[in-house]
């Protein structure tokens, strides 16, 4: 078979050859060049074992209870630390994201974190909302959804959003539900080393075999079919909105739960009395938020809105100077290159002036000089569906309307994003707009900032990295802060008149932890009944 | 125009004649004839004017806080309270069910309770599950969709799932919601009257003018056209499955949330022991669970399961006497004989006996004869799909399974219920037959029971009213139950570094109520921060 040559897949714990004869090599962003490592597209047989042992090994896993996955995500957080030079090369290969400080010293230690914050979660059980009403005898709790969940992980973060390892992954297992985790293509090493890792720490804990496995491709009706399998539990995915709705249709047309995070152009609105404030200290923060990862984050402020005026001029011309002065950036492929190309020409087209960029970086590798384009409200309006894509990768686009009437009704105009921000003047001289503008924004995103740019999703209990659709498939979910990230991934189970020694732990009288949060007689309590 | 004798509709505050022609009349089950109301089928010209209304309105509705809505929905209960016999009129007429106590004494006061528990929480605010982490001065909370929730009711329940005035109509409303009633085109009176009440005690609370409309009846293809509507914000069905499943593939591909109370067979599992300790008592219970309400329920046990052997015998011929003793029921209408004349077909032609019922009644209206059929478990096993049908009336099947061991494995094979029971032996004889078969059912169904039939569901903080696909479209939602079927209807609001004058007042350190829960740094708390 031509995939001897391959790595092998990680099928109900064990590393063994895929059945398929297809390879694939990951690309080096610098270069263009193909990187070393064969690996496995895995046909549907492959998938089909994968969803049988999972399947198979959902009621164990589910039946071990909080305090072992607890222990094998901590365990898989010691394990990836000790892996770090190995990730760091790797990564540094796959993505060319830069070693230091994002991939050594921000994102890993942020996967850490993760993981230790889910295993804090699950052993903790708060999160799955324990509520007992003693009066009726009726209890209900979050619990796992009783088949593996599918975790297909995004380009842009090898380690905090990789199926394996992620923030998804951590979910999901979290829950209690085996994971069969589905590789970005892009980095495939990557997640080998971390899949290695997990494998580890799944025997160390004394979890069910099949409770971590991992695929490195397959072809998209492969991709359809399994979300829509009877046995899975979920599917979680991160990435461009084609596939992700493909995805959608596939798993909502068999009822089976997808959690999607697509694409998003997080408006930022700088109001009039911040303008003349502060231009060029915007300006420099729109630059750098836009830059940061070479664009390349789901939160990356793909649009400005600004009112006209002379301070308008003024701050077009700081953005400008920023774009224009900034080297071409690595991108982590070609698709990120050619998408890009192609949302510069389809906003030409439509009438949108370019500002800065353009100019095709020299050299081998996929490059790209940051691209920065101008239009006017009017324009916008006339067709916002045009204008609020989104470009992964260096491209803005700053909208400049009449006046701030003009900016409310572009706001009013959008899709659902991620994130919305509005700048504002520090002494409260734009509230009148803030207050008109506000709550049409809100609607619209899952994330509202003040004076503040959007990339940076900080992991806590609040966030909110989530919007309405088409940002994701749900608007009342979120990808990333735990407990709540968790509980997509889990079935709400009451018990009515459930015998009490049948009950599982979390709805005994007796509070198991003696710190768990429940919700009893509509009261949150920490004390037994 | 031939609608100038039909009833108006309520749109954007106002009664007023349908744009449309067309007309449609209610059936008296009692003799199939048609009621005297004459009611119109919207155009979508109608539905488009109460999305733009409810749209339009939905803001203001959103600004002006729980208070005023916690007041509209005690109001309303009061007027309802005020017009119970011109209620228990309507909905006897239409519905056939008995007027007391159904009606008056047990569904009315219901409908009542649950409404003002939906005032309860809306002014307790705690269901928007207000989370703050200091630290990072990242606040969250659920709130408004910020478009209307399009309410179809079932025919069922005339007053507490109705369209007007039921539980996902307090819901919607509870969470800041405008919403637009389609009325089951089986009970338009009692809709209509329901629909006065909710209009004159919205003018009352001050609430905008399109908080609350009312359509009675909408073409297949404008419902399909409805659910997508990018100005909704979401939907909450609960009817048949064909009807359901179409609206979900219409509001999926456009990606607006739609909540779905489907069908469920709702599966009753007796044990060995405790057909042995009790078999008549069992079958009589089982007997008034299938003909309450003449079996149209949705937690109606279609599906019992037994272990094969003497007592199986004597079980099985008390429920056939039962069956055989009863008087036909008169059924909510055509539709519903008919559905059930099928589902006898067709179960008579996959193999099963027909045990009890088959007679066609004598005399008018829509009656049945209570239907029971019985089948191996070796049978069902080799075509579950086919056998845990719902059949909506008074049909249910009887499973003959060799062994406790066939139980586990019918189990293993069943799609997703709302309710699944275990009936058990008092003394724990039953014990390790439970501990194989409860965790292969639990991941089946929303709620499971114990000695204790599915019908009745009771509305607590603890209840699900839900379940896995096919029964509902998301296994983690519930339909009845406060605060939790109010968090459906909600978007996931995330502030980040929001200056502190402009949080709601949900979120902002002080506790806006005094006793609202709100989960601060990861405890959750009554005080002000």
């Amino acid at each position: 078979m031509t995939t001897s040559r391959a790595f092998p897949i990680l099928i109900d714990g064990e590393w063994r050859p895929s059945r398929g004869s297809e390879t694939f090599r990951a690309l080096d962003p610098e270069t263009g060049g193909a990187l070393a490592g064969e690996y496995p597209v895995s046909p549907w047989s492959d998938i089909a074992e994968a969803v049988a042992a999972g399947k198979r090994d959902a009621p164990a896993l589910a039946a071990l209870g909080p305090d072992p996955v607890a222990g094998f995500l901590e365990g898989l957080a010691v394990r990836i630390e000790e892996r770090k030079p190995d990730l760091v090369a790797a990564a540094r290969l796959e993505t060319a994201l830069p070693a230091e400080p994002r991939l050594g010293s921000v994102e890993l230690p942020r996967t850490l974190d993760q993981l230790r914050k889910a295993a804090e979660a699950c052993r903790g059980r708060s999160w799955c909302r324990a509520t007992i009403d003693t009066k009726a005898d009726i209890r209900s709790m979050y619990g796992p959804l009783g088949g593996p969940v599918v975790i297909m992980g995004p380009s842009n973060f090898p380690y905090a959003y990789n199926a394996v390892g992620g923030g998804d992954f951590a979910s999901a297992l979290a829950a209690g539900n085996p994971v069969i985790a589905k590789s970005h293509p892009g980095h495939p090493t990557t997640t080998r080393i971390l899949a290695e890792a997990a494998r580890e720490a799944l025997a160390a804990a004394g979890l069910p075999r099949a409770s971590v496995q991992l695929l490195y491709h397959l072809a998209p009706e492969d991709g359809l079919r399994l979300v829509a399998d009877r046995d899975i539990g979920a599917t979680a995915f991160t990435g461009g909105r084609p596939s992700g709705l493909a995805l959608k249709k596939a798993a909502d047309g068999a009822g089976r739960p997808i959690y999607l995070e697509l694409s998003s152009a997080n408006p930022v609105f700088v109001l009039p009395g911040a303008l003349d404030e502060r231009p060029e200290a915007i300006a420099a923060e729109l630059f750098r938020s836009c830059t940061l990862a070479s664009g390349q984050m789901c939160t990356k402020p793909g649009l400005a809105v600004i009112p006209d005026g002379p301070t308008a001029r003024r701050f077009i011309e700081a953005v400008r100077e920023a774009f224009e002065g900034s080297e071409p950036m690595v991108l982590l492929g070609p698709k990120v290159r050619d998408g890009l190309r192609e949302a510069a020409a389809r906003l030409a087209a439509e009438g949108a002036e370019r500002v800065a960029g353009g100019r095709e970086p020299s050299g081998s590798g996929t490059r790209s000089y940051p691209a920065l384009f101008r239009m006017s409200g009017a324009r916008f309006l006339e067709d916002p569906s045009a204008f609020q894509i989104e470009s992964f990768g260096t491209l803005s686009v700053l909208v400049v309307a009449k006046d701030a009437h003009e900016m409310r009704a572009i706001a009013a105009s959008l899709d659902g994003h991620l994130t919305g921000a509005i700048y504002s003047r520090s002494d409260g001289g734009d509230d009148l707009d803030y207050e008109a503008i506000e709550p049409v924004l809100r609607t619209k995103v899952g994330r509202l900032l003040n004076d503040k740019m959007p990339t940076g999703v900080a992991v806590s209990p609040a966030m909110n990295h989530g919007g309405p659709y088409p940002a994701t498939g749900h608007p009342g979910f979120t990808a990333v802060g735990f407990p709540a990230a968790i509980v997509r991934f889990a079935a709400l189970r009451c018990y009515d008149h459930v015998r009490a020694d049948r009950l599982p732990p979390e709805l005994r009288d007796a509070n198991p932890t003696g710190t768990m949060w429940r919700l009893i007689d509509g009261e949150w309590t920490q004390l037994s009944i």
